[in-house]
């Protein structure tokens, strides 16, 4: 920790005793200062609005797709193990403060020490918890550095399948926001929520952790339940039909959690995130006729079914030709290539959002999709669908992938003595 | 127009009726394609969600602030007075249209041109009209070049209150992302709504503007109307208690709305918005004691009341002394300096937005507050006390000016026979 930090040991001791984080809840009761709106719920109750902290899996991978995002993606600065772990510790009380409505730890000039800074922001006073989630992910560099160096005692524990990903046909990545050591990914229906959720981290997480880049985004353009409408995308089109969803039990345990047996026992019941960060040329896709629009995604833009089919959620039909004997789908239409059928039945479990990242300097909005997809083995899954995608996919003359990391989001935080990292770092 | 969109003036013909835009909704009933969720209403009905785009003041301004922002300035690329006034047009009809939940225009194939891109990009289908508004300015850079020459035959109905704006102490302004020819703010309860009508005003723009620089934000930091509770900015302070609101009804004529005799008959009715682009430090603001932050601000945190009142609405008052003999509110707290009592009783409606444009490469979030003021004249309300502010203000340590923008937003279009700028260009 830094100097700085040292300065809140007291309160600090007071709220994290030892390794757990029980009695959090307690505590907090004592103060009367600044509080968030739901402040009077104990450790594991669940608030009205708020979506579980605790449980097998991480909260934020089938959890229903809010509809905002911000992403961040840490470096970690310190090579001290024992501050990494404390650090997660804290965090995991804080995250599980956060997403049930409250502030992320005591808050104001409490117990004498009025010197302090507060320890909330406190720019989502008084909002609901908003169905925020926090899920977070460890990335390769964490594992060993570029010189091949352990950095912190877990170099045998990083998981075959957190292989860094290849170089796609097209990539135009930028280094600056791409990969990342740690990535807290931030969901909620309310951005003043999700944003304060990712501040308070990174305050917290001062002298350990430094943002390496952050992304927000606007409007899941995924559903991850059967509840859910199908949204649209930027390119006018409902993005996410086919995605795995929360109630696809057998298919989530064969294509979304790590499983015992998959060679990394700290990662079951975790899974893989992906995230890519994909331009859109929207100006020059605005400009194309509506039936190469659809020929290019191979869906209808107006109801979403596959072209040659009725309604959205048929069957497409890969086999299906027109009378002049071309298919109806075409080859190199993005919803053939990227189908389960044509990837040995690979899904993905997308969590993507629409970002506007003002404008590029050219006249044109600098706007696409924050793409996230969780999985079970990248390897299996990510790799080949894109390979396939990045050579043949006719909507890449629209596209450009500007950012691309790759984290093992552990299993769920299991109660108030449990914190994030606990079976990586134990 | 560019010749892309010579093609599309079949469909033009019908839309536009010459001038005046009457029929518009009568013809989009006879298109089944793809429709956004409110395509029934026809124009001047009031949309369940939406606000009324017609009267005598543009919508946006003092409409209850919406909790999300997509801002543009544009530059105007065309000499050819014609084209920019035809496009002034076609934007009032497509804004219209999509204030009332509609689409931009016609959309999909229809009446045979299906080789024509679609008139509306399509990610807002099926979206509510989430009290969509548009409002449109006319910047300084619009009347004459930087030569000084006569751009479009209307430089001596540039208003005096139209002056560029003076450097201020400390402004670290960047050119790139500062001024405009035309400004759009798109405010909505649903991003995706204003960053579908700014995307399909600069689409129908082509050829005759480009986007300049555009911004996101989200979570309003003012309230414009009584019946809102006062939100928080990214310092987790309440912002804009003491705005201008809707219902002052003798302060909006005396302080936002320009009146006759005011110098610029074209503008009577209109109002004069600042923009700024304030990053603010948060990382360095986050390690500052609660006292000091308070002491900056002049308000408690929690509360906003003024420091030793109790209540948000209290009146502050600046002449306490603590038993110190040190004033309550410092002589250099923003609430003092700002307040209209210290300005000639000058006012803003301020209408500003908190943003997070990712990171900024040195391990901070690049976040802030896009400040939006509306005023009756520049010169005697924000320039005086942005003076003041500038020079003493406690809070500069923690933010940056970065953009800075001046825009005339002309009257309310009054009926579907109006059009933005009208006043100005007829």
């Amino acid at each position: 920790m830094s100097e700085q930090r040292a300065g809140m040991s007291r309160r600090r001791a007071i709220t994290l005793a030892g390794v757990g984080v029980a009695g959090v809840a307690g505590v907090a009761a004592g103060t009367t200062a600044l509080v968030r709106g739901a402040d009077h719920a104990s450790a594991g109750e669940v608030v009205a609005g708020s979506v579980p902290f605790h449980g097998e899996h991480q909260a934020g991978i089938t959890t229903p797709a809010q509809d905002r995002l911000h992403f961040v993606a840490f470096d970690v600065i310190t090579k001290d193990r024992a501050k990494l772990v404390a650090m997660l510790q804290e965090w995991t009380a804080a995250a599980a403060r956060m997403t049930a409505g409250k502030d992320a730890g005591l808050i104001g000039a409490v117990d004498g020490v009025p010197e302090a800074p507060p320890d909330d922001t406190g720019e989502a006073l008084g909002l609901p918890p908003s169905q925020l989630t926090l899920t977070v992910g460890f990335g390769p560099t964490l594992f060993r550095d570029a010189q091949g160096k352990d950095r912190f005692g877990i170099a045998d524990k990083r998981p075959a399948a957190l292989a860094d990903l290849p170089h796609f046909a097209g990539d135009a990545l930028r280094p600056e926001i791409s990969g990342g050591d740690i990535c807290v990914q931030a969901c909620a229906n309310d951005p003043q929520v999700a944003v304060h959720a990712i501040r308070n981290l990174a305050r917290i997480g001062m002298g350990v952790v430094s943002v390496r880049w952050s992304q927000l985004g606007f409007g899941r353009t995924s559903s991850t339940s059967r509840d859910q409408a199908t949204p649209r995308n930027l390119f006018g089109f409902k993005d996410g039909t086919a995605n795995l969803k929360a109630e696809d039990a057998g298919l989530l345990r064969e294509q979304l959690w790590a499983q015992p047996g998959d060679g990394a026992d700290w990662m079951t019941g975790g899974s893989y995130l992906v995230s890519r960060k994909i331009r859109m040329l929207i100006e020059t896709w605005d400009r194309s006729p509506l039936a190469e629009q659809e020929m290019i995604v191979g869906r209808t833009k107006g109801s979403g079914a596959p072209l040659g089919r009725k309604a959205e959620f048929d069957e497409p039909d890969f086999a299906a030709r027109a009378d002049d004997g071309q298919p109806v789908i075409a080859e190199t239409a993005h919803v053939r290539l990227a189908h389960p059928s044509m990837n040995n039945g690979a899904h993905l479990l997308r969590r993507g959002y629409n970002f506007v990242d003002g404008s590029d300097g050219l006249g044109r909005l600098d706007a696409g999709l924050f793409f996230i997809a969780y999985q079970r083995d990248p390897r299996k899954q990510f790799v080949p669908i894109q390979t396939r995608l990045a050579r043949n996919d006719a909507m890449n003359e629209y596209l450009r992938h500007v950012s691309s990391a790759i984290f093992a989001c552990p299993p769920g935080v299991r109660d108030a003595a449990d914190w994030w990292g606990r079976t990586l770092f134990s």
